[in-house]
């Protein structure tokens, strides 16, 4: 049991503190697993997340129902979810990928779930809504837009990238070891009026650890989510990735993040998270294999304040007990050592 | 609000009356939303549903997983799901139907969420169980066998069809007019040791309504089911079909039913209940296009007791309110009459 270390918290007299997390994938799911574990007099959970999602399970379902991407939603919605008695289940459920079946080979239930929920009730807000009360989650998961879009990306060669997809895996022939030099939503859609709200009266909003461009910048380039960072009064936490990422973030430090981060959004993270626990040698030579590397933290000191150092790795016993969607990275961040450092904020 | 009329009932000094209601489809399913309503403590209902289905969703599923056929257990889940408050949508989404998504199509949600319990869980009955528990539906729903299992018919001209699907949908060139003369399971499978336990301490057994050989006789014709239900205690109680059906039961009266039914059975049902209320000549002139007629009440009652005549009848403006499973029969049975016929057998 994690010890909640609660007697050191304290924001000016507030009781509940408002937190937002902006992202998507399975680096959001780590910081809600970790902070779901905080009473809910004292954290108030809001994850919002991309709607750009267009591979895999979710990309099919996007495709032939026209409805907004699941797999996001799906991944907060367990994140947050009641893992108590019959929720241990239900989250498995929510969680499991078939394979078997023509047609169904490859699609995850819980998807599936939020898209029977979407036909019935006509909106995905509903669906999420709804879903939400099944799985006894603990706080709200909210898109960032109600509307349907493409994220595109322009390298530094020049490249154009259409879809969160190829982005994400470049296709074959892409340079992925050079930068984007331009992220964008080529379409109209717009921040909805409830991640708005949220963005506006939180008090923490978190982004990362996860992919840069396709998890959380997929986000702040929906227009009007860049003027509602800006203007709301809640300290930003920027959590580092462990990893660099072929394609999106090939030999990027931590700062290069800051700076990508501080570019899209519009101003500068109060504080940065980095772990300093030495990432185990072994596993990192299979990472090599994949053009992924350990992101140095190349901060100084002097340059800025708010950078927190603390082991936030997670040990390798753990992965045993966790879910599927963990296995895939072997090098991954401890849900309560994130959680931990996230409360003790000054 | 049905009117459940308590007072009247009384059995021998016992405060609950174990019903057990043996079929599938939709005829089950209308029984079983009827007494659902009566209070638990009053009826201990158990729904005992065939494992022949190898049509639809259903049968896809089951050729492609290999796991028992799951839409008549979900059929019966529905039936005696909670209803109230959120209850509602989630019975909503059992019965929903994809109408999109290439190898989705045609899929019902509910047979999905069953197919995924069974992977994570390695059982049927153990995914049923916890479905029922989600559902919190009254009662319980078993399978009459745990084995997979092909249903045979033999017909007058000798043909033979295998696989419950063709049987209930003869193929082109089969005459749907001539009788069955044979059915049977061509496979070692056995009533399953709930089953039998239910139906050992059961005060009623109620068959039917629903199609005489794939729904009711599926189950009859599995070994050890003829056995258990000989040796039951429990008082059978025939409720009598409407309607002939091309395939199986063209050309009946209602005592062509209980003489298969009792042939069957290895017992002659101590109760038939038959709807005595004039069906629609309208809706009439649109089944006979299908070949499908009003089953003609030719029992005598100087011939036999325990023949209860009542209107039975749905009202033609439920319909608006009805689930998609029902709207199929336009003639069909009302759930509160039945059950109220039921509750007031002596």
């Amino acid at each position: 049991m994690l010890d909640l270390n609660l007697a050191s918290v304290s924001y000016g007299g507030k009781t509940q503190k408002n937190i937002v997390v902006i992202g998507g994938g399975t680096g959001t799911y780590t910081v809600l697993s970790g902070l779901k574990k905080y009473p809910p007099d004292l954290l108030d959970i809001t994850a919002i997340v991309t709607v750009a999602d267009s591979g895999g399970s979710t990309g099919r379902l996007r495709d032939e129902f026209g409805y907004l991407p699941v797999g996001d939603f799906r991944m907060a919605l367990v994140a947050l979810a009641d893992d108590s008695g019959a929720g241990q289940a239900l989250r498995s459920l929510f969680l499991h990928r078939f394979d078997k079946g023509e047609g169904l080979r490859g699609h995850n239930f819980g998807n599936l779930f939020l898209v029977a929920l979407t036909d019935i009730f006509g909106s995905e807000e509903k669906a999420i809504e709804y879903a939400s009360q099944i799985l006894r989650i603990r706080g709200k998961v909210l898109p960032i837009s109600k509307q349907k879009l493409t994220l595109s990306a322009e390298y530094e060669d020049g490249t154009i990238l259409h879809g969160e997809t190829y982005i994400d895996e470049p296709p074959e022939g892409h340079n992925g070891k050079q930068r984007i030099r331009r992220l964008w939503v080529d379409s109209e859609a717009v921040i909805s009026e409830s991640a708005k709200e949220a963005i506006a009266s939180a008090d923490l909003i978190i982004v990362g650890p996860g992919d840069l461009y396709t998890s959380i910048l997929a986000n702040v380039v929906v227009h009007g989510a860049k003027e509602a960072l800006m203007s709301s009064q809640a300290k930003l936490v920027y959590i580092s990735n462990l990893m660099s990422k072929y394609g999106q973030t090939h030999g990027f430090g931590v700062e290069d993040h800051l700076n990508e981060l501080s570019l899209y959004m519009g101003r500068v993270p109060e504080y940065v998270l980095v772990n300093n626990e030495p990432l185990p040698d072994d596993i990192l030579k299979k990472y090599e294999e994949q053009q992924e590397f350990r992101v140095p933290d190349d901060l100084e000191d002097s340059d800025r304040q708010g950078i927190i150092r603390d082991n936030l790795l997670a040990l390798p016993e753990s992965k045993k007990n966790s879910g599927d969607v963990l296995k895939r990275s072997l090098i991954r961040h401890d849900p309560d050592k994130i959680a931990s450092a996230v409360i003790a904020l000054p």
